[in-house]
């Protein structure tokens, strides 16, 4: 028995941009297990087994995949991006608590290039000076948590990168936070929605805050706020690496 | 005449960390630009240049850079992990302000494997919730910005990614920041010094902030401060995808 976990990174979409150390963890994998369009991804091939699930089933699917390595299996769990940015390594360690015989396990995270480095390179440097992450879905948190977040990085001018914007069953939250930002950053901050980036789906816009709609992002979309440098040249959006004065006392 | 630029990020340095997108631009390149040690991974061979240049001079790089392209080679430009976090980017298109003749070229940002989302796949997951990026060179900003942000950040209960955390020409910055973070977030607080990442010096080691000294890191080092949830389970750290209970109103 010599099973093992790698909870790997695809990135956004484009196989160019998949590591050569998640392919060769993918080329020596028994199994494959994750959210059905990510699995989707994979090739079949002889002696691998695709297990596909549905997505909000993370803890389900991190259990099988230990219990899976437990037996020997050599296991890979994909997720887009990167493993470890709102993706399923986090989901997998707390899969791990209180269950010691399989801590032992050989357990790897693979890092990928998550979506909000892909969406900054398209768009130029957006994130080129200090930045936040932030996951818009309020399945996890609370929104008071949310806005108190957005108020504090862009109070401190941080650049924003925020994932999953927006869905059906939420549509006011990204409305909201488009508010305050507004009221914090002013009309003339810049923002870029990157859709389904690395794919033939692709879309790249850099608007102002006072032209952004909360309709112009979805799911698929990451959205990054510039902090109050950033600016564009060309067709590019970039923050300066240096401040030039002081922001803040 | 059809030259192009390529910023490309190499990841932290091992090879199998490379997006194949990287190798390709590589592969067709005539002239590597770049920081010694950067521009000393790439493999000689005939028909391709390596313009190796000192660190610090990031605008005469782009500027060369620039121009190369402008006359017809095939130029890339290289930064250890994402060529867009703290990196040469940035400084490229710094350096195409009020070049309108250079705005034009075929001038391309490819994402690599940043040195935060390297270190958290090898300490386990601990930017698997909300968190930000802070660069502590304080030669691009003041101390009191950073110290500000870093205040921001730890207030909204964000974990937080060091990059250049200390080096022997500012060796105060860092253990000012420690001191910060020992008052707002506490002595139990997680701490990950992730040195030399995939690399043959690579070194990863989590402790709490009472334990935590400022030599701990240096300038190869990335250190990642975990949330108020951030917890150990086996040998790894990570931080829960969801807010049990508010932290903030």
């Amino acid at each position: 028995m010599s099973g093992w976990l790698c909870i790997v990174g695809l990135g956004p979409g484009d196989e160019q941009l998949v590591t050569p150390e998640v392919s060769a963890a993918l080329a020596q994998a028994t199994d494959v297990v994750g959210y059905i369009p990510y699995v989707a991804r994979i090739a079949p091939r002889p002696g691998l087994t695709l297990h596909a699930s549905d997505n909000r089933v993370e803890m389900d699917r991190a259990r099988a995949a230990l219990q899976m390595a437990a037996a020997g299996q050599k296991v890979v769990v994909v997720s887009s991006g990167d493993p470890g940015v709102f993706a399923m390594a986090a989901a997998l360690f707390e899969a791990l608590e209180g269950q010691p015989q399989w801590q032992t396990l050989d357990i790897r995270v693979l890092p990928g290039i998550t979506a909000m480095l892909a969406a900054a390179a398209k768009a130029g440097a957006p994130l080129g000076h200090d930045f936040c992450a932030i996951n818009l879905s309020d399945n996890l948190k609370p929104a008071s948590l949310i806005e108190a977040r957005v108020r504090a990085a862009a109070g401190a001018d941080f650049a924003i990168a925020f994932y999953n914007p927006r869905s059906a069953s939420r549509p006011d939250t990204f409305v909201r936070i488009l508010a305050v930002l507004l009221e914090i950053c002013g009309p003339d901050r810049l923002i870029t929605f990157a859709r389904a980036v690395s794919t033939p789906e692709e879309r790249i816009a850099t608007v102002t805050l006072a032209q952004a709609r909360a309709d112009m992002a979805d799911m698929r979309t990451v959205v990054i706020v510039g902090n109050s440098a950033t600016r564009q040249v060309g067709r590019f959006v970039y923050t300066p690496r240096a401040v030039a004065t002081p922001v803040l006392p």
